[in-house]
């Protein structure tokens, strides 16, 4: 059982890193583009037997606690 | 039209800042988890008038050309 966690930074707050980034993809001739934001992607791997419900659980409980700042981000769970 | 782009490491790659995390989790008491990987994440928002199969290209390219270090790390794109 697999568990991706998708973390962005909340809408209205600034993303200074996405916006460099689309800077330098603009130098390269992309213009194409509106806006990039930046995020963080994590691959939680779980043991044999855990179920799908609990591997969501935990995922969850883990985005909110350690891998995302709630006041400023947000997160998402997929599990496969 | 936006595109995700995720950038992971390469099978085989080590991820000292993924081992950290597990061991943080572990610390918080879920043991249930094998491994725990981090990657980046990335919004590309095009601009209005942009087909599907253009934005898939442009995130492509910008994916190998910028945002991934295709030595060691792997990126996959996804359109909607």
């Amino acid at each position: 059982m697999k568990a991706k966690v998708f973390v962005t930074l909340k809408q209205g707050v600034l993303d200074p890193q996405g916006k460099a980034i689309h800077h330098s993809v603009e130098l390269l001739g992309h213009n194409n583009l509106a806006e990039i934001r930046q995020g963080k992607y994590f691959e939680l791997d779980f043991a044999d037997g855990v179920s799908a419900d609990d591997a969501r659980a935990t995922a969850e409980k883990i985005g909110n606690d350690v891998l995302a700042n709630p006041v400023i981000e947000d997160y998402t769970v997929e599990v496969s």
